[in-house]
């Protein structure tokens, strides 16, 4: 049994996604942004990054998305969300998650999270105004590079394409023209019409559960 | 045979070691940054991102220094560079690979690449007088909760290690004091003890080829 500490609206739920996708047994805990509750002392002992997603496991804690996703590959071959047995395939693979992780996802963080690079409020105002174009540029990149169809590694759904489709949740609010990138919006909506990733949106925007 | 594409005092070091570790037959190609020589034509066609790592193999080409390191790991596992037979230990490796290149390298990438993320110069400076907090708190983690010792996964070294001596070689220019992080400081000296460290050292601090 595993537990996912998730907060809406942030990367968890690719590996919440992946968690529907390799048929886990899982519990979810939600870490609540508002309240601050990821630098509460009990969930820095979870996560010292006070950062989600976490996933708690028999063996220990993981933390960042493309280990978590890698680990629910390994750990459920069965469900077949990764090369396991293609050296190169597989690194073509973590290619992809972690341009996701290291240069999508971090230009994203700019438009709301530059306290973590910066002090002043002109230079938020500065980097919010570049997110059109840093954000844009990437998606431009998977848009024409990157993203095979119909799923990101190609014929085979893999790790990545829930990886992509979260991320891909934010683009308009990061001020990217959907229209300029037609194949990563079917791939979102491709993604959409699966019911593992209906499963775990819908867990996410339901209420959190009284303790 | 690979290519290593590199370019000296950059985290493309981190592969170059690994091919050493791991015993590989390989040639280098040095990209020349102050010739702008990764935005050139033709070396777009090998890495459209403009960056380097790339290791071009007979499979195709690679980049992304995580996917890297665990393509080499992989193809050569005589080399014992990952435990590759314990999926809770290779995703608690690849943690420490993906943050390092998406928390670590993104702080540091502020004090002399903040042009990815803003405009003006006010932003720049800003960013540059945040630096040595930021890598610090990273570093912060790094010694306290994340460098087992005497390699970074505990007893047996992997490649985590080579990245981490990399980009620890940038920490007093980014304003890091190394006297408050000593465990980290001693696996950089105990990394630079190596002979596949010095040889890779060697080789890029040398004159570049004639071509």
């Amino acid at each position: 049994m595993f537990t996912l500490c998730y907060t809406p609206h942030t990367c968890s739920l690719a590996s919440h996604i992946a968690l529907e996708d390799a048929g886990a047994e899982y519990e979810l805990r939600r870490i609540d942004f508002s309240k601050n509750e990821q630098q509460s002392p009990e969930y820095l002992r979870v996560n010292p990054k006070a950062r989600v997603p976490a996933l708690v496991t028999p063996h220990g804690i993981l933390t960042e998305t493309p280990a978590i996703l890698t680990f629910i590959a390994q750990t459920f071959p069965q469900a077949a969300l990764a090369p396991l047995n293609d050296p190169f395939a597989f690194a073509e693979l973590q290619a992809f998650t972690s341009y996701l992780c290291s240069t999508l996802h971090v230009a994203h963080a700019h438009r709301m999270r530059g306290y973590r690079w910066a002090s002043d409020a002109s230079s938020f105002e500065d980097m919010q105004r570049r997110v059109p174009e840093s954000v844009g540029a990437c998606y431009g990149l998977i848009e024409t590079r990157m993203l095979r169809g119909p799923w990101v590694m190609g014929e085979s759904y893999t790790i990545a394409d829930p990886y992509l489709f979260t991320i891909a949740q934010w683009l308009e609010d990061d001020g990217v023209d959907p229209r300029r990138i037609p194949r990563v919006i079917e791939h979102r909506s491709r993604m959409g019409d699966r019911a593992s990733v209906k499963k775990a949106v819908a867990e996410e925007i339901a209420p959190p559960p009284r303790v």
